[in-house]
């Protein structure tokens, strides 16, 4: 398995925030990057050695960015297929893009927790109306109809709140494959950023506690108030999904706290650097970002020490990012992410206070 | 007075190690960076978003530099004069220019320091082998000979340990404008590192501790374990000289402690980012090279605030990078600068580690 050394290449594929964040600290450790992306204004461009401007599936620009580089990871989980079998032809792919093919689809994903002995909410496949109608019966209302594939930030899913309009509602979908998953009605949703290492180390951040709004993460406070023996759960939902997946590198799990007796009920696995670690970067001992350089390097981990008692996250959408210079003045750590628009919904920085 | 806003361009002279960082934490904030440097392998242009390598007195190169960018700045006190100037017809520098030539030559920078009040070495001008001679009595031995300019990192100095062959040494100075200090028996090394920002308002770090090996910085801890009283006379002084040289940035000011009274002896000004800063880099809410960027920006200045009781910073010089793997496996944090080769003095990375 291939380890690489100081003055290497990264290849990265996507130029979003994530991308840059992985980019910064690639340079930390003194690593180059080269970033492809098929997007000309993607924030990470402005912080990377090399930089590729094309399309996913132009396999003569894939096999020259995969030359150029000693190592390839990506900021997101919708690689498609094609771009990782072509990249790994050439270049170690971490984490393996197997782990790919369980995260692209919520009915394998959820298979594949439910097979580890982790609990999910209820779900079934959905392939017509048909099937729609007689699973909305089974699992009642609330249920969320989701698209299997493609779906992020709330997009590609609707709440079914009862048994009329089912035709009206599954038109919208336009024939894409769907589960139908049972409404969970949790008192928290928290998250389990963990890294996995090429010689097979496991190692958990503390875990946050998640705000969202409209479907997007809004605020992060870590540690989460939870039991103790319920963070211990959680992370070793985490160490087994790891595991299984012979993961390498940085990846998340959200999961939703039911209850009093604080049952935990897996929602997704991110197979990458998450949204909720953010809070690492300035607020641990090593970022997430670090971290899974350091993992698909071939590196050992670094410490996940928290600095400060509590550390909060928050996440500037769209024209939150309008404040940037009352932020500025506070006692906490400003994040922007260099894109050139704030649109509704769009990530556009984040704000990290350390409460010492 | 220029503020700029985020999504600008900080042109930066110079390339090396900290041009690398400011450019890292430029892009934390959102702004684009462009490196002027006249060596193709410095290891910033591997993290900035625009590249000019190119001679100092290229003024073409320098033109169409200015014309690309928002605000200027520079990793180093010897840009030379010209440079300076011809950038400054197009756009804001920062700091103000005129602290180069007070720091480029020992000579008036001791006379600036004293004029403020503040206690230097017992110094002398030598411009020839006489008033090299006529001083060495004066001052008496052991006393040091250092050239007014270029000095950095031990270069450019002897120690005079008696009279005898003075000739000979004098020799070795090439006919250069020299100064003769008189040897300072210190007890300890400490620098204020502090910012100044447009709007005028200073802020210091925490004092630094630091030892030197070779003439070279080894090690900086913070805080400095010297009373409470010394450490506010050493930010009263650094207060004294950003105000008189109306600075804005981040500065160091080098300073000996003398005596169980501890006694405060400038040794010198650095009008940049400073090597014995490289702890708030991780150790700070803010780090100096986030403090530059803010302050030239037009931005408030962020948080002094040291994260942990104690933090150390050890340099990496040489062939110590070796250990890279050995220190990415200990609670540290490794800093590598991406420098192509290692060379015995050469300042290849540091290690930050913040004792909880």
């Amino acid at each position: 398995m291939t380890k690489i050394t100081p003055g290497a290449t990264i290849g990265i594929l996507g130029g979003g925030q994530l991308a840059r964040m992985l980019a910064l600290s690639s340079a930390q450790l003194g690593l180059k990057t080269h970033i492809f992306s098929p997007f000309a204004d993607d924030p990470a461009f402005d912080v990377s050695t090399n930089r590729t401007h094309a399309d996913f599936l132009d396999e003569s620009a894939l096999n020259d960015f995969a030359n150029s580089v000693d190592i390839i990871t990506y900021e997101f989980e919708n690689v498609p297929a094609r771009t990782a079998q072509v990249l790994e032809s050439l270049r170690p792919v971490r984490p393996n893009p197997k782990v790919l093919a369980l995260t692209q689809d919520r009915l394998i994903e959820k298979q594949f927790i439910r097979d580890l002995g982790a609990q999910t909410a209820e779900f079934y496949d959905v392939t017509d109306i048909t099937s729609l109608k007689k699973t909305v019966n089974i699992i009642g209302c609330p249920s969320i109809l989701k698209t299997r594939r493609m779906g992020y930030d709330g997009k590609g899913q609707a709440k079914i709140t009862d048994q009329r309009d089912l035709e009206k509602l599954y038109m919208t979908f336009n024939g894409a494959a769907c589960i139908l998953e049972g409404f969970v009605n949790f008192s928290k949703e928290i998250s389990v950023v963990a890294a996995r290492s090429l010689d097979g180390l496991f190692s958990a951040y503390d875990i946050c506690e998640n705000i969202h709004e409209n479907h997007i993460l809004s605020t992060t406070l870590v540690p989460a108030t939870i039991k103790d023996e319920t963070a211990q759960g959680a992370i070793d939902i985490a160490r087994k999904i790891a595991e299984a997946a012979d993961y390498v590198g940085i990846f998340a799990v959200e999961i939703f706290v039911v209850g009093d007796h604080e049952a935990l009920i897996v929602n997704e696995i991110a197979p990458r650097v998450h949204n909720s670690g953010h809070w690492t970067l300035g607020g641990a001992v090593t970022s997430q970002f670090e971290q899974h350089i350091r993992a698909i390097a071939g590196w050992p981990l670094g410490s996940t020490q928290r600095l400060g008692a509590k550390v909060s996250m928050q996440n500037l959408i769209g024209k939150d990012c309008e404040q940037w210079k009352e932020l500025l003045s506070s006692e906490a750590s400003l994040h922007l992410y260099g894109k050139k628009e704030s649109r509704p919904g769009r990530k556009m920085g984040h704000v990290t206070k350390i409460h010492l």
